[in-house]
């Protein structure tokens, strides 16, 4: 009796969505069946969905965010202001975007220096940001790195090779919005005190 | 300010991959961002995937599990025994197969029986499996719905239906594999116990 598994169209779309992020074994083949099976799967949808995106999307080439054309939404919008703000990662961008606190330009490193994953200031668009800096009518330097070990390194790093370029700020660190005392982390209630305001 | 969000593709594949079972808006957002960032990831790939699967796998006219052909690899092994096993769904297949303790033929229901849900005997194909019976060799007819009210429910009409054509039997209910006493639910026990066998 031979050994039976699905079919191997099956088995290569089951291989395919194990390795996206959050999808473990089980998960995977409950979706590709729910993809064969469901009378409400588009599977043909979202395998166009797929093509178009990959064919359309692509990083901006000034600030590293998502685009479809030579520049993406935010550097070809006139009415942002001169402030430059640095993130990690260009998924960092939508946050600070919909707090609706920020209405400069953006600039995504596409990572953290982290030497422990070999990642170096060359592994980052730092050059970059040194010539925008140069080049753009920038006033301010906004870094905000995440507050972890990598993140704190990082803007440490730049707010060094900036010194003297051009106004540098760090991002703060405090009591998360809604938190009580209670629920605050030792580190982050010493950071809090640290960066505590005049009223 | 123009509101800034993901280009239209990147919004089109989150919708798209927020329609997949288990997969929340946060985590749609977050595969469609590795997929399109990620250097391992291949949208092109899951894409070709997708339209392959849903190109070439059809239900088994015969069982109705998955098949490529015009019967199902289970329908078309001339090894298989004349013991047929009546389960929900096609992707209850793999399991009992994986077990290794059946030998026969499947035949799937394509749900079970749930006047809450408006599903009806109509709704299930129950048909086909009186015409396999009656015109296959069948010795043997084990209703494998699960162990839940309206798989209870499914197998008592079955049966009902079956009585008199072949020998019926049930799918045992007691303590699941490698689980002690203090572990399992009290009905599990009441069943564990009616079901008990001579040593």
């Amino acid at each position: 009796m031979a050994r039976i598994e699905y079919p191997e169209a099956v088995g290569k779309l089951v291989d395919e969505l194990r390795r996206l992020p959050g999808v473990g074994p089980r998960s995977a083949e409950r979706i590709a069946i729910w993809l064969l099976q469901s009378a409400r799967a588009e599977p043909l949808v979202l395998a166009a969905a797929l093509e178009k995106a990959k064919a359309e999307v692509v990083a901006c080439p000034t600030c590293g965010f998502f685009a479809t054309a030579d520049r993406c939404a935010i550097c070809s919008d006139p009415s942002r202001d001169s402030v430059l703000c640095v993130v990690e990662q260009a998924t960092d961008v939508l946050p600070l975007e919909r707090s609706g606190a920020f209405k400069g330009r953006y600039h995504c490193l596409g990572g953290k220096l982290s030497p422990l994953d070999n990642v170096t200031p060359d592994d980052l668009r730092i050059g970059p940001l040194l010539r925008r800096i140069e080049h753009e009518h920038v006033t301010e330097v906004i870094l905000a790195p995440g507050s972890d070990v990598e993140g704190e390194a990082t803007a440490n790093y730049l707010a060094g090779l900036l010194k003297g370029k051009c106004h540098v700020t760090r991002i703060a660190q405090g009591l998360p919005a809604g938190g009580g005392l209670e629920h605050a982390d030792a580190l982050t209630l010493a950071r809090a005190l640290e960066g505590r305001r005049g009223l």
